[in-house]
């Protein structure tokens, strides 16, 4: 598996280069409350996001993060990792779910695995790559799970 | 079709008030570059969320928001929209596309419409909810679809 060092330059993969199989790790990012609240009050102002108090009676049983912020944080761990995608990381579509709450204190690191790799039929300068990639904390415990169809570049080959 | 209008309160809906086919239409929120530039520096650094000129030669052809900031506008417009679901907006999971690119001062409202009610076999207490919601922008154009799997509580029956 490759990981991420700081300083190191990543790759940029074409999609000739994917292989099914393959993973990536990325860094880490550190949750505490004070990014919870200012994420949920700009975009998820609920309860149960703003406030440990109201939370308890909640669903969640204390105070969560959006499933948006783990989404965004999970998309900056993505796009700060080991490998970049040629033509950048765009994603024409994705899956997400969140079988635990994300909570202040949490460590996230985003773990993807290439799950298949499709050229194009009418575009032969691109494709589809199809990943998922599993947000875990410092426990293992699975935040965020993510099926991407992203839409990378192809090698222009020389003719 | 419900609206939201300043000062009306929100309709606390529970999972046997839902109707198939029922729609909402959220409040307008209006983007703009400062905001883009705010939220993909944070978690979606990639040059076609963060420079025009960089942004031309990529598939976006100009300065374009992160999906995931579409996806948190959105929340916010559901979250401050016409209703409120009981025990708070949570979702077990999301499906969602980007079909157009969002761009600086696009004027985007969300319209959710309720696709499928489901009894919890488990859990008497509550149920999902399957959703529709489709943000555009001032143009018509959609900038997002998503479909989302909401937990939703029941009333408590007297019994």
């Amino acid at each position: 598996m490759k990981n991420s060092d700081q300083g190191e330059q990543p790759n940029v993969l074409y999609l000739d280069d994917f292989q099914i199989g393959e993973r990536y790790l990325s860094n880490t990012h550190t949750l505490d409350e004070e990014q919870i609240l200012a994420f949920a009050t700009q975009f998820d102002p609920q309860p149960f996001h703003l406030d440990d108090n109201a939370a308890r009676a909640t669903l969640f049983g204390g105070l969560a993060a959006s499933g948006w912020h783990t989404a965004a944080i999970t998309m900056r761990l993505i796009v700060t990792g080991p490998v970049r995608y040629a033509g950048g990381m765009i994603g024409a579509g994705v899956e997400l779910n969140w079988p635990t709450p994300t909570r202040p204190g949490d460590i996230l690191q985003a773990e993807s695995e290439i799950e298949a790799i499709t050229p194009s039929r009418s575009r032969p300068d691109r494709g589809i790559v199809m990943v998922r990639t599993i947000t875990r904390n410092q426990r293992g415990e699975v935040l965020q799970n993510m099926r991407s169809k992203m839409i990378v570049s192809r090698r222009i080959s020389p003719s």
